[in-house]
């Protein structure tokens, strides 16, 4: 093969995988969204189906050789070219270790487990759910000893979504977190906690959905190429620069619920919208790894719009919207509320200063399901009892407890870690920004353009052309130290609870 | 290639199809949808690439084989697979003649066109969109050459929605729609029009929203199986039995515009969700043609819809939910309101009788199109000239003339008479449907099962599994006779307006 003709076949890849994943990622939007609750039966087929084909694009006998071709040729081949070669191989190379029979029965069962997901969690019957959960299990299992036999189970998972995590990086990670956030979060709970009833009023959600137009339009996010929906757990999904979507929950009695979903997810879309035109319609135009994904969703959900000159600036928006309910209610009153740090049940809802925790209670689940042996029917007694040992919550029910989250639904077991690795690079972005720009002079006038320039300049713009490593580099401007963050939670949460 | 070969190389196809028309038709109604406004800029690379493979799907060499093959056989497989092969044979026929790049160019083209229209009628800027017509009908008129030859262009479109339909059989049918129907729309035009007023109050739209819901269950519309979105344009999109979308437009001022729509378009729905199980996931699970089609949304919308018992059914639920709307108003008021008879501008807010006219000019505009030598630019004009001459009109601007209707954009030329035809047959169905079932004590009764499920029996449930011609005479009892529409229009409209 010439390196033509290998040009010539990666760029028809580039644009059968882009069109299918495109297609596929649509579906999986619009089933979570618009579509009917029986709709599974008919995407299920069509979803497995579709994976088929791309599965067939990937693992064929060609591909190692158009890869090679390329990666022979560095000198002679651009910087995309190359990178989509070195990420095709590294794919190839997973999946051509999964037989198709079992990658295809997979994405039915994901398609399926998502359906009765949300039925189960609506009805909070965990005995629903619980034999795909362990199906999916199952297939993680084997897949990852597909990958690499050599280690153990949960450790590929890690990798897939973090590259280079595994429990021997994360548990000196979390115990950093532990024992650092811990003596905070005891000596917060002594403290009098902040009013937070203004927030928990009845705000009409045909009004909340005005709200999060203008979160969106504060975020500098352009409708013309971002829309929300409304989903049981919110999630972004971007399919090109021109196309990224967000969805939030609304909660009448609860608004800051939906307001962080949609900062966070913003966050996110960011990202997906800040990808390079010359590397759209490939492989390298979304987020490089899941914890920078996270790393921007947090960022601005918690650096950003958990600080009091973005609560100085959304104040007078939400006033507008909803004058009876916001009457009287300061920025110092809103900045204490939206930081109210109190052990609670939902992950998603969690404060900035117990939100590892929740991620350390997942992490600990997913290493018993994979490297331990816990059986499908122990695992809610077993978070129920996390929750106790970790944050001292009692879990009332599945819903509330082992069900409250999509990811395992669709077979994302290793993702958790990312939120807490990506909260904290975040922090660590932060302080190089502030060497750039006036970030707090930017937040404080409501105009974000300045903040999303530097990242996507930094980061966004690049999508996966850099490895993770540099990307992180390039943002941080040092390498990652988990004490940074939590310095910096308790600085704030010591100063908001004067402790 | 052996019988057994065949059949499952059919089977095969069957799958393939289904899964891209799937994933084709999701990304179609999600454009139009939820879709951020400049997503088209990869939609439109989306689906010309899965146009191009679903061409290669049916334009190979074993398709014919595979055909052939079967029906040699016809008395060795079952009427399911007879069927789906004689189809094929028929698409392939067509498609084979078109190379497949104009035919993946073409599928850009609608794709864009289908944006910009969106736009162009938004700011009503013709000019905007002319470009866009234009090449849509060079492509239509250069497929129809390909496809036959021997037969001017239009009739080879019309037949592709109406199979046997031609100038040769419409030219007729519309005259004796003109000839009679022209003295009762002159009559009513000399009496007093009823009050519509209480139509055209304050209707909020998240109101209207609910009432569409109460419209569909009335339907008896699983909401498990069909969901409603919004669009400029209402459609109907169906997937499978278990997955089939509506759309419509709510006006805050024109309570019955979005009423008529979503019952129009349940309508549709309807035929959609009553396909058998036995044909779903292939290529029969469908209406079989666009006339039959419109005979069921127009058989909902006009012969239940906008009869005296279904107002009667629907004025308490519009009282519950507008009480101060609908304060006073009468079933009877209701129904001379919503069968308010004058000329107008708007198609599909057209009324029962005058609404053909509109399809005429329609019939007429594509004549000139295809078989005339009107120049794009000179559409407008012409278009405004003919409501003037059929309905004595004058169009203000493009938005609410020839930019109104989404079917050009799409290319879909010859389809409008569909509408008059459909309109037609079901006046003849509602006459043999009264032959079994007690319609009238069912509508009365705001349950309208035995009126779906008898059209089901007869309709719906085939598909495409038998011919046009079959499933006409199936429904209708007896020969299409354009007569009984215009007699049932001249009843309705002398009772109504006492000519």
């Amino acid at each position: 093969m010439t390196l033509e003709q290998a040009i010539a076949k990666l760029n028809e890849f580039q644009t059968a995988a882009t069109a299918y994943g495109h297609a596929m990622g649509v579906m999986y939007v619009d089933g979570d969204t618009a579509a009917p609750a029986l709709s599974y039966k008919g995407r299920g087929n069509t979803m497995a189906y579709l994976s088929g084909i791309t599965y067939k694009l990937v693992v064929n006998d060609e591909t190692a050789e158009i890869c090679q071709t390329i990666l022979d040729n560095r000198d002679k081949v651009t910087d995309v070219q190359a990178r989509q070669a070195e990420l095709l191989k590294e794919e190839y190379e997973d999946m051509t270790r999964i037989p198709m029979d079992e990658f295809v029965a997979y994405q039915q069962i994901q398609t399926e487990a998502a359906a009765i997901w949300h039925e189960a969690k609506e009805k909070s019957d965990y005995a629903m759910f619980a034999p795909y959960l362990e199906k999916l299990i199952d297939y993680n299992r084997r897949f990852a000893s597909y990958k690499d036999s050599s280690k153990p189970a949960y450790d590929v998972m890690l990798d897939g979504y973090e590259k280079g995590a595994s429990t021997a990086t994360l548990d000196p990670f979390f115990a950093t977190l532990r024992e650092k956030l811990t003596p905070v979060i005891l000596a917060v709970a002594d403290k009098p906690a902040p009013r937070t009833d203004f927030l928990e009023k009845s705000f009409p959600v045909h009004i909340q959905r005005e709200f999060s137009s203008r979160l969106m339009a504060i975020m500098g996010m352009d409708p013309q190429r971002c829309t929300i929906a409304e989903t049981e757990h919110p999630f972004t999904s971007g399919f090109n620069k021109w196309d990224v979507r967000i969805t939030t929950h609304y909660h009448e009695n609860n608004v800051a619920s939906s307001m962080y979903s949609v900062i966070h997810e913003g966050g996110h879309a960011l990202y997906e919208l800040g990808t390079a035109d010359d590397i759209q319609f490939t492989s390298l135009a979304t987020g490089a790894t899941m914890g920078l994904h996270e790393s921007q969703s947090r960022f601005y959900e918690n650096l950003i719009g958990r600080s009091l000159p973005f609560c100085r600036v959304v104040l007078p928006v939400m006033q507008e919207l909803f004058p009876r309910q916001m009457e009287g209610v300061t920025a110092e009153m809103l900045y204490a509320a939206v930081n109210k740090a109190q052990p609670s049940l939902i992950r998603t809802e969690a404060d900035e200063l117990t939100y590892a925790m929740h991620i350390m209670i997942r992490y600990e689940m997913e290493k018993l399901m994979f490297n331990g042996d816990a059986k499908v029917s122990e695992l809610p007694a077993l978070w129920n009892k996390m929750y106790k040992d970790y944050l001292g919550v009692t879990v009332p029910d599945d819903r509330r407890g082992i069900l409250q989250d999509t990811h395992w639904s669709g077979g994302m077991f290793g993702y958790f870690p990312s939120y807490a690795l990506g909260s904290a690079y975040g922090v660590q972005m932060l302080s190089n920004m502030e060497k750039d720009v006036d970030v707090w002079g930017a937040v404080g006038k409501g105009d974000l353009t300045p903040v999303t320039a530097w990242l996507g300049d930094k980061l966004h713009r690049y999508g996966k052309l850099l490895t993770p490593d540099k990307l992180l580099l390039n943002a941080m401007g040092e390498p990652f130290n988990p004490v940074c963050y939590t310095d910096y939670l308790t600085k704030k949460f010591s100063e908001l609870y004067k402790l």
